[in-house]
């Protein structure tokens, strides 16, 4: 199915809360095969015409807009069926428009004690998962799309030739790694039509939080929490800011209000002996860090309501912006020791910024989200110039860009900065090498060279 | 420092237990710093020279050997250092010549409570270790090189550049994963000089034995405790077949003999009340799935004594043989339900070819070695012709080639009936791309052209 309707078009080369330049495609089409993929793939390397993938169209950094005039939108969002299921090994094959909500709800309805443990943001599909090399709040248990929960992936080349990269063994030496290639990659290397999933057994949770004087309490009992043989049972550990809470108790959309302090929310995993030798030693250390209240849900329903504090972040601070309030998302990584360092100086600057935000982390990661909140173009540039500032900030500390959201357009600038000149040559050594039409994915990932020029100047 | 000591040429261009033809170096150099290395590659660039990199020697399929007349064999096994260990985020930085055990000797010397879990063969370094993607005994609890335990590297390029993969956070989606093409790359598409490594928490361990009517009936116990809850608790679970059992017995390297029966090792962790249940949880299903004799070590000096008939595999296998035995190590992985099939048709393939072997495997992973005894050449013919056979059983299972060894030279006809023309061809334009002058470690991991057409003859 093809659609040029102008509306469709700009819809397929946007996505919400997302605040880079957009350009619409020239087209958009509608793929449900690896066959039908194939066919556009060769059309766009006879005419020289970008491909651009599209599924879940929840990417913040501009990665399926259509930046190149004549560009097609291939949408494979219809492609989301799982093919095979095996439970005894462990692993799932699907296609790779399948969500990895529906993906769990399946194996959850069909009575099978897995599921995959990624959980980027709702509405993620595997094929957008594996392009940006997400993660989420189950990252700090069982790490991110880096790792090894992809098993073998099938790709369309550049070329128009289709690999799997793998076959179904957990496990295999056998040279290059050609899955991890597309992980990350941004669709720029080729088009992820299935993928082999591995799955892990479902483990009961307990959810808590504990509040903190400030955020470098929180961080080191983290810190302490994660070294010892407990930490193993931390599924979760989410870091709130003061402000965060506030936005919680202003939005309403929990039921009791929570003191406006620094806090964490906890998702703890075992089965019960285990958990509650965890959940000791959790508080016994929380409270060594300065923490005076912590809190386990009692019941289910108390974790759900606990939890949905955390789940309704984004929401409850666009509410508390007010009318007409948009929010950026930021997206640095630092190592865990340097976190505290970064968020004060960060909310220094944003409130010397005239700036209101949120924070929401993923602590034992080193990752968090400034969500920063503006309804003006003039507020608009105030909060892309703070956001600059936070990842040169970031950066210098020895961090990263982009913990999870990935590059796109809207971090393209920094690469060289973060990973040096020949790193980036690297990347796009590759890149030449497997599309050398540059019709996969064009003007996204790769620093213009002139990025390298501007470098001494940040 | 350069030798040419037509000895140390020897040595330096064949490995211990490993059976393919092997070819001296001209000249080995030993460096002690990435700048060494830099000359060195600088040196080989510019007279077309072979660069091999060495380091703990214990390779199984010739990665190291020097096939191309005039090669220089890279020693980096001097480069051992530990550079930094930041405790608070967990995370180690040290030399590529570091050896993994010295590693966490050097951790649990300074009191702290964090290893390195990657665990191959004794007297592996870390930058073989990435070379080959390796894994080991626990990677059924934390995964294998390929996942997130190498936070970057730092690389000399064929052109000479130095670069480092990605900064100390512990995730980043800031594009292509570098660090990752170097995972499995077997030193070809460049040479690892230091590493970031991720530590893990040391949990209490405890260590268990189960006895089983034959090998079917001792994988389904291990595929039903990995998908309850209890199966993160599982760091390792080995299966030692009855001529393994019998070897060992023979052997007498521990104090009682064991029924000759199809065996598991299992080493449980976590803290002691997590511990009890899973042991209690393992005991039962292992009891549902025909197991007649389950043991526990009660102390740790049991403990200890019950891993060694696991640890003794190798040399309990050679002295089994006899006089003058050598052993060759297979090294297939297959989806872990095919893995009874495989064992039972190799199994009587080896009784057909009138060869002797006992077996050990990684069983939660699907991978197992078969150790083949072997005196004279005729029988090593007969070995290398039953390793054949065993290698296209494993991949029209499923599987591969090499679960963790490598491909080196030993494996590289297998790769394109295992993985398609096209991902190996992939591979090359990578290898291509990065190393034009074909001056990394030639000859070894990518196929040659020629096996392609002898494809069909498989």
């Amino acid at each position: 199915m093809v659609s040029t309707d102008p509306d469709a078009l700009k819809t397929y080369g946007s996505s919400p809360n997302s605040y880079h330049p957009e350009s619409p495609h020239s087209v958009v089409v509608h793929a449900t095969s690896t066959e039908d993929v194939v066919k556009i793939v060769n059309v766009a390397r006879k005419y020289r015409i970008p491909v651009v993938a599209y599924s879940g169209a929840t990417s913040l950094e501009g990665h399926f807009s259509g930046e190149v005039p004549g560009s097609i939108c291939l949408d494979l969002s219809g492609m989301d069926k799982i093919i095979d299921i095996n439970e005894a090994d462990g692993d799932l094959t699907c296609q790779s428009g399948a969500r990895w909500e529906d993906i769990n709800q399946a194996l959850k309805d069909q009575g099978i004690p897995l599921f995959f443990p990624l959980d980027p943001g709702p509405g993620a599909t595997i094929g957008g998962m594996i392009g940006t090399g997400c993660s989420g709040t189950n990252a700090v248990r069982y790490g991110t799309a880096r790792a090894e929960w992809f098993l073998n992936v099938t790709v369309v080349l550049p070329n128009g030739r289709v690999i799997k990269t793998r076959r179904r063994a957990r496990k295999s030496s056998a040279g290059i790694d050609t899955t991890k290639l597309f992980i990350g990659a941004e669709g720029t290397l080729g088009i992820v039509t299935e993928a082999t999933l591995r799955l892990a057994p479902v483990v009961p949770t307990k959810v808590a939080m504990a509040q903190f004087p400030d955020v470098g309490h929180a961080v080191s009992a983290v810190q302490e929490i994660l070294n010892t043989p407990h930490g193993p049972h931390i599924q979760c550990v989410e870091l709130l800011d003061d402000h965060m809470m506030a936005a919680i108790n202003a939005a309403g959309l929990v039921s009791k209000a929570y003191p406006v302090r620094d806090t964490l929310f906890f998702k703890l995993q075992g089965t019960p002996a285990a958990m509650k030798e965890a959940a000791g030693a959790v508080q016994k250390i929380v409270k060594a860090h300065g923490s005076d209240r912590f809190e386990f849900a009692q019941t289910d329903q108390e974790a759900a309501e606990l939890w949905e504090n955390r789940k309704y972040a984004l929401t409850s601070t666009i509410t508390s912006g007010g009318e007409d309030a948009k929010v950026w998302t930021t997206d640095v990584c630092v190592p865990v020791s340097k976190l505290p360092q970064l968020v004060y100086e960060t909310k220094k600057d944003l409130a010397e910024a005239n700036l209101r935000s949120t924070i929401v982390g993923h602590v034992g990661d080193g990752n968090f989200h400034a969500l920063i909140i503006f309804k003006t173009d003039e507020e608009l540039q105030r909060v892309s110039d703070a956001v600059h500032r936070l990842v040169h900030r970031a950066i210098a500390m020895d961090g990263t860009c982009t913990g999870e959201h990935g590059v796109g357009v809207g971090k393209k600038e920094y690469l060289v900065e973060e990973l040096g000149v020949e790193t980036v040559e690297l990347m796009r050594t590759v890149k030449r090498a497997v599309d050398p039409l540059n019709i996969m994915n064009p003007t996204k990932l790769y620093p213009d060279p002139k990025d390298e020029d501007d470098k001494n100047s940040h």
